[in-house]
């Protein structure tokens, strides 16, 4: 039969509170051990002040009473709540509730303080450069529809191929893939990774020179650290690929934008005295978004540039696997013999879109601490993962999916351009619509005459169902109107029904 | 019968370059298809000036024969040649070599040019900001042995059981972990997170406050990126955890390191007129590394400095699931009300250490661009291991394996303070050398009497097959001196004679 509760404890507001409190358990309190909710129930009521500072909680014995617990339940209680400073033994047998200063509501704080920068008052306003991310005008194109870049079709995928890959290293008997691996990445993949990119990009690189990481803005967070200090100039192309503007100026580099024409960006012509940039971000093989390929006289006048103003290059290799004439040029690292040059690469583009890796391939001299900083940085990569690639390209099997990859691409590409000229054949007559992409990458870019609102047609082809960026969200200080459409995502079959989606918007904006 | 080499090429340079080449192919030549070797062969000649501009070419058909290869082999290298700027059609039928500008050897062409600082002049130099992070002195004691920080033992990981997950996983028939996944993380990933936080740490959070990165360094620079512009000031422990410090100061803040005491770090007294800090890096529940916890008075002490002067609390709880007496303290993110804390958490110390899952918890309003954000910057985490971890978490393996590990820890932990006061009892009677870390954590934190070169034992463990790192390291303003030794990876019958390793060294010392 339950004993009630003893009369000397009655009128107690702790206990009082707390019997309520027991009786009534909150619904995040359920499942609850029943020491951890006293803990947090009367970490409450001292916080809540029911009890006052100075107040003497009741014996162990007596609140295991009026609770109806074990007082064994109520000890360690106790003995948390003197060890987070809540309460304090006294000099004699007693505890006791300490002088915990209140919790000044921050209006009142407010109002006894000295005018601040509303910024600085309030922690949740982002900061200049955090609004200067999330207020850039790409958000609000970047939707997941037909044609949005960055999108890739999974069906393409050997996902059985590579599931049987990862089974195979899940049953190894040496759980390797826990391990955090080696600075750099897995020697396995780093080494797969130099035979392929050696062979199929001319790049001259021994594996250590390879360094894993997990996307390309991770490699060029990487480059900024370890080779930039704030303040040094990195020169752009323009219009060019967003997040690697967004990296290198997080890092505090003057961000020196210029103009690139059908050939990509040609080296700057220094004023006298003028410092040379530290550091320039290219895509020679596929300019990024316009679609222009370096030819050999400027890749050959970059690196003459570089060497004699140790500008360092930074190639950004990023979809070179997809060219439908001829073979790809050879990379700019490999004709590179001054060591000026890191190369970037990435898999999410060949692989899956999920895979997260990418990487760089670093001068020699550079290895060891590019090899140690991303360790250090991001940690390694997923090693299952990067097993799984590595047996991926050296058996054969990627080097077979990107042909795969290539031969469909080109069937959409092809799709995607003849859908376009027969339903907009007068405006590319007119030359008031063209396309700049040369027979490379993974998206058409349409550029339209200055006049044109691309942002304008953006949206009303988002609200069609097509995803269009306008070409002028990627323009920094040079003007350029046009539309960026991924074919990568979208059958053949699917593309010209989404292309009439959109050619009447572009009909009527050029008519206007 | 192979007819011979026609005679009137005979003499022609190309040719007999291109001759001799096809009859020595390059190691790395080897398996390459005969069009591509021949065009790599051709522009190395062209490179190399065997041929000067303005010559012209061998018909297709003429080298073909010189080669006894195929015309329809040569024709499109030719093509591809053009392509990439190397030769040029002239007006009639032939093929002209272009005039390619001679790279000038940089030694040639720094004389020519005004004096530039060394760094400038050559990329292969590192940035100040990346001499910075490699010459810090915690790389030197940094070393993959018995008691070095950051290594776990893999024997304690329930491996088949994760692993029966992974295959569970890859046999659905939706290639989920192919995807990029939603900014922010895994959706079942992000509830499991807040499920457990609000339970074990009386985090209050709703899922969607959670956001997935690769690790806590990725944390702080996405906190870093939106949240803080150069120059801002962000308050450090001294000593603290050397990469926050890294990634703050390579975010261009202005870092003011502030000496803890047995409680961690008190708030700061500002000067009249002073500006608060922008941000505060915390760890109350376990100070690292020097092992002392906030208690309740000093959490709430923050908490009013914060609401009052905007200032953010980034409180990371790297390893709050290890805690031998009594129950943690509940995070000091619980205990805002203000939205002025952002909470860090890991996996890796609890689940494997290669597992690169990490999270931070943001306040209400702040969840979607730090979601966004992360996407964009980092590319969300790899979706197997996100989905395999929900699970893990979800169907209860995960506080029971935290359950397994603290218990084991406890073990450790008690054996080696048991060894070190067998060892060392002098040493311990006379104040000389203490234990200053509390009851939780990986870690012991030995310290040592001032005029003690932490660093000299330090190396003399490593010789002696025991990484113990001196806690000098982690000191910026302030004079700490003793040792940082880790039981995680150690079972506890090794513990002992590795101690009895050590103890000598410090003996010696301290007796110096």
């Amino acid at each position: 039969m339950p004993s009630p509760a003893p009369t000397h404890l009655a009128g107690d507001a702790l206990v009082d509170w707390l019997q309520h409190a027991w009786a009534h358990p909150a619904p995040d309190e359920a499942g609850t051990q029943i020491g951890a909710r006293l803990t947090q129930q009367m970490r409450r009521a001292i916080l809540e002040r029911v009890v006052p500072p100075a107040h003497r909680l009741p014996s162990t014995r007596a609140l295991a009473r009026a609770l109806r617990i074990a007082r064994n339940t109520v000890v360690p209680v106790y003995e948390q709540l003197r060890a987070e400073g809540f309460v304090v033994a006294g000099q004699g047998s007693g505890t006791y509730v300490c002088r915990i200063a209140p919790d000044a509501p921050p209006a009142a704080a407010k109002a006894t303080e000295p005018a601040e920068a509303p910024r600085a008052a309030s922690p949740l306003a982002f900061s200049r450069r955090g609004r200067r991310y999330h207020s850039h005008p790409l958000h609000e194109f970047w939707t997941r529809q037909p044609f949005c870049p960055g999108q890739f079709d999974l069906a393409l995928f050997p996902f059985r191929l590579w599931n049987r890959l990862q089974q195979r290293q899940l049953r190894r008997a040496d759980p390797i893939q826990l391990e955090q691996g080696e600075p750099g990445g897995a020697p396995e993949l780093r080494e797969a990774i130099a035979d392929h990119v050696r062979a199929t990009r001319g790049v001259h690189c021994a594996p250590d020179q390879v360094i894993i990481t997990d996307g390309t803005g991770e490699s060029i967070d990487l480059v900024a650290r370890l080779m930039c200090d704030p303040g040094d100039t990195v020169l752009l192309e323009d219009p060019g690929y967003w997040a690697a503007t967004q990296v290198l100026s997080d890092h505090g580099l003057r961000l020196r934008p210029s103009p690139v024409d059908a050939h990509g960006l040609p080296p700057p012509v220094l004023r006298p005295g003028e410092r040379a940039p530290r550091l320039a971000y290219l895509t020679p093989s596929n300019q990024f978004p316009t679609g222009g390929a370096m030819p050999l006289a400027r890749r050959l006048e970059w690196l003459r540039f570089a060497a004699r103003h140790g500008t360092l290059l930074l190639e950004d290799d990023y979809d070179s696997e997809y060219r439908y004439e001829g073979a790809p040029f050879p990379s700019l690292q490999g004709q590179d013999a001054a060591g000026r040059v890191i190369y970037l690469g990435t898999f999410s583009k060949t692989v899956y879109p999920g895979i997260r890796v990418a990487f760089l391939v670093v001068p020699q001299g550079l290895q060891r601490v590019f090899a140690d900083a991303s360790a250090d940085f991001y940690r390694d990569g997923d090693q299952l993962v990067q097993q799984v690639l590595a047996d991926f390209m050296r058996e054969g099997h990627y080097a077979a999916h990107v042909r795969t990859l290539r031969r469909e691409y080109a069937l959409r590409r092809e799709a995607m351009l003849r859908a376009l000229a027969e339903a907009l054949p007068d405006e590319f007559a007119t030359r008031r619509l063209s396309v700049v992409s040369g027979a490379r990458g993974v998206h058409l870019t349409l550029a339209l005459p200055d006049e044109i609102d691309d942002r304008a047609v953006a949206r009303e082809a988002i609200a069609h169902g097509v995803t269009a960026i306008p070409l002028s969200v990627y323009a920094m200080r040079v003007r350029w109107r046009g539309l960026v459409l991924s074919f990568a995502a979208t059958p053949v079959a699917r593309i010209a029904p989404l292309v009439d989606a959109l050619a009447p918007l572009l009909r009527n904006a050029l008519a206007r």
